[in-house]
């Protein structure tokens, strides 16, 4: 930093310039060979020919050419040889040493798992049954015996967009009512009342399955036809909200192991600084909570196309390398059937700031995942079955993939953003990470971290990585972040949509 | 009725039993040849071979042998001949007489457009403003300012999911576009603030334009990047909508011709009773509206696929026809290209409910859509610009045809339903047609007119159309619909999401 420079890993042999140096600048003890542009990366020891280049200890590249220490790396000589078919699955899988877990103060749920809230919460079928829960939550919240319930966090609608005009068989129903029996398990919630209209194509019936949709058993469903119309429904609805909520409410805070947490990684509105400052904190915080057992969730797989041959490599079994590359073909039929493509190439734009392969730049993205071993791979609202750090399908756009996290089991989003995205995602609590000063400085109120520090105060990824932790330990405990502060949560349960509406 | 038996239109040949009616029974003064089930059809004359069978007035296929007076006709007699090519356009287009326009009280606007509502919408651009976008509403509620406008009907904030995680040029993006930029210019808005992220895909400057995006000028927008988070979002808006308010609650209600009404016609939640009682009167009321020089809108494209060369028959211009056959090869190769297929054909429990041909099937959807000409056919969410029945194309999917509907101009709805349906579309009061008396008991808090007294109390489609169009005046003039005094029509703005989620 004093030099200005950063190394975004201990592996690394390239550095980022943090301004435009010119020639002769010395950094880390070493004499530019030539100028380097701000953003662009420097040979910080001698790269030989064929050698690879690493980045976020992670490599994005080989030498075309001999590289002298100090000079300027990029596009001239950095290549990226053909890599189509060289998966090589779990050819870099290094397991992290384990660390002592850090404690929280969370809700133990009946089968294991632990929550960071306590929510009720009035989960939807379908779109028209969706302002009748927001009136049950309205009428809900003038109720005086639910608002004298000392636990429970508050009583939740979860509404969307679909459940109807759509095939019942297909892989988008499939995909739906994956997210909303994720939703109806999600250990955050204490109790779930689910609602629908009656007529839907998602039946409530087939959502409520034969076996308990939740292990505690405290789950109950209508609809609003089988009630008898809107007022009935909300009027029912308070009596069996006043039971659950006498359930809900005897359980208590009770200290547990961060080995219990699972955490979705999420950025958005990312700009030049997400891949140098906030998003490898990120990866730094997700090494060590893996490194006490917990739980990580990379996703956001069109941001990743390209490196999916990294993460593979970092695969823990054959079968999750695998389940990767099928993730990555089937993304490559979705976006064609839709006269699409997936491509994730460094613009003139990228290359101009310093980004030189496609590895460079989706490693920007995946960086926020750490170095740890990849240890499973889910669908989209698959239940996470496995502690570590794994990955879970999704498109990019945030509030569509913290949705697909959150099904999938995750307790806690932490989310880095450039441009400043200010949502929320109820049950589960998100922190915010701001990768620069300025909009940190404009957008205060909004964002719970500063990444932007690492660069204007000189502050360590590594030191940063473990701050985030601290916060994340703090808000699964019951500390709110700005997001809840605010109120937010209420718009952003975005179902994957995926198939033609009928 | 008293016979058991009810006649859909004047010009039909065949009548439909209301009853399992034995042999010998006398319908309309003829005796049954033989056994007809409830729903069925009955010859209400002799019908030669080859002769087209009317129901609703309109053809629902051919008599494949002679078919006595009071005799079953379904499948055994009554045929369709291929009509893949048929289109026949314009052949039946037979314009209806005109009747001297009623009047309603309306809100003036500056391109002569009326509307029924006097609302000012908080739009977004993407759902990540969607939480702020309901927080400036919730403030606006409790602010002393804007709750002393006299003429401003309330602050509706229109939330989605997308706007973001898509392609920036393709088909969905268009068609989310247009959607946004038709609530921005319906009538029922007497101002749009529109609010933004500042990130997405869909920038607020390309929804803004060139062009003045409302005629009347009562347009503002907004980024929550570009202002400083949430809580200086929130502040500003405030001060924004106390000036918009000033300016929108200026307009009076005023008399205006019928002829300046745009209805959409919906169903949803359709059961056996639809084809027969709601949506004939509803096709009644269109007519008698359309004849007075007004607007409706027919959509759900799926629902009257099938059955499209009748409505090419009906319209005024071979382009308008060609228009509609063009859509429907559109919806082809849409299902087709997400692995799925339209098709309409009766199912056998159709056929056991006495539904024989794609067209009587269509037909019950049709009906709502009466006899008129059709003048026009629209894009989903495109500005309708002619008087008369016109179509928007749509899926079926209730909440987001009627999206459409309202994007399109629509400053009404009127919607049958046989299961019960209790949603609401602000900022268009919805009038809810129940199809028979059995749901309406059941949700009369619900449902603004029962129409399953054509059935229990003879009440004739002629006059139950009658009814629908003096309370669609005075829905226009300002009486609230049930949906409205419940307060629907916050999570019923579904924008057609086409394309691949990115
Ligand atoms: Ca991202
Ligand atoms: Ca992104
Ligand atoms: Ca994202
Ligand atoms: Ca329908
Ligand atoms: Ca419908």
């Amino acid at each position: 930093m004093a030099e200005g420079v950063i190394r975004l890993h201990g592996a690394d042999n390239v550095v980022i310039a943090l301004a435009d140096l010119p020639k002769g600048a010395v950094v880390e003890g070493i004499a530019l060979t030539g100028p380097v542009p701000r953003g662009h990366k420097i040979a910080a020891r001698g790269i030989a020919r064929g050698e690879n280049v690493l980045r976020y200890g992670q490599i994005i590249g080989q030498a075309v050419e001999e590289i002298a220490a100090g000079a300027h790396v990029h596009s001239h000589n950095l290549g990226m040889a053909p890599h189509t078919d060289d998966y090589a699955i779990g050819a870099e899988c290094r397991p992290l040493p384990s660390l002592q877990p850090l404690e929280f103060m969370g809700y133990h749920r009946a089968d294991g798992q632990v929550g960071t809230r306590n929510y009720i919460g009035i989960l939807t079928s379908v779109n028209c049954s969706g302002s009748v829960a927001r009136f049950i939550a309205e009428a809900a919240e003038k109720d005086p015996v639910l608002n004298g319930m000392p636990n429970v966090d508050g009583i939740v609608p979860i509404v969307h967009q679909t459940g109807c005009g759509m095939s019942g068989t297909n892989e988008g129903y499939q995909t739906l009512m994956r997210t909303l029996k994720g939703y109806a398990r999600n250990a955050n919630f204490g109790g779930i009342l689910l609602v629908g209209l009656g007529c839907e194509v998602m039946q409530v019936p087939d959502l409520v399955g034969q076996g308990r949709l939740r292990p505690d058993g405290n789950f109950r469903y209508m609809t609003i036809q089988g009630t008898g119309g809107t007022r009935a429904t909300i009027a029912k609805a308070l009596e069996i909200l006043r039971e659950m909520a006498e359930v809900a409410s005897r359980v208590e805070r009770r200290p547990a192991p961060v080995s219990k947490l699972i955490v979705g990684l999420q950025c958005g509105g990312s700009d030049g600084y997400s891949g140098i400052t906030a998003n490898p904190a990120l990866g730094h915080a997700s090494d060590l909570l893996v490194r006490m057992g917990g739980t990580t969730i990379l996703s956001e797989t069109p941001e990743i196309y390209g490196a999916e041959h990294l993460l593979t490599r970092r695969a823990v079994r054959p079968e999750v390398g695998e389940r990767l590359i099928e993730r990555i073909r089937w993304w490559e039929d979705y976006t064609a059937r839709n006269d699409g493509e997936m491509d994730n190439n460094p613009s003139p734009g990228n290359k101009k700031g310093g980004l030189t392969t496609i590895l460079e730049k989706s490693l920007g993205a995946v960086a926020k995942g750490g170095t740890a071993p990849l240890a499973a791979v889910y669908k989209f609202g698959e239940p996470i079955d496995t502690n570590g750090f794994v990955y879970m399908d999704s498109p990019g756009y945030d509030p569509c993939s913290v949705t697909g996290q959150i099904a999938s089991g995750a307790t806690m989003i932490v989310f880095t953003t450039g441009r400043g995205s200010v949502s929320g995602y109820k049950p589960s609590p998100c922190i915010k990470l701001a990768t620069n000063s300025e909009m940190y400085a404009r957008m205060a109120e909004d964002m719970d971290i500063n990444c932007g520090d690492i660069l204007t105060e000189g502050v360590s990824i590594e030191a940063k990585g473990e701050e985030i932790l601290a916060r994340i330990v703090e808000v699964a405990s019951g500390k709110k972040t700005l997001s809840e502060e605010l109120g937010f949560g209420g718009a952003e349960f975005v179902p994957w949509q995926i198939g033609a509406v009928m």
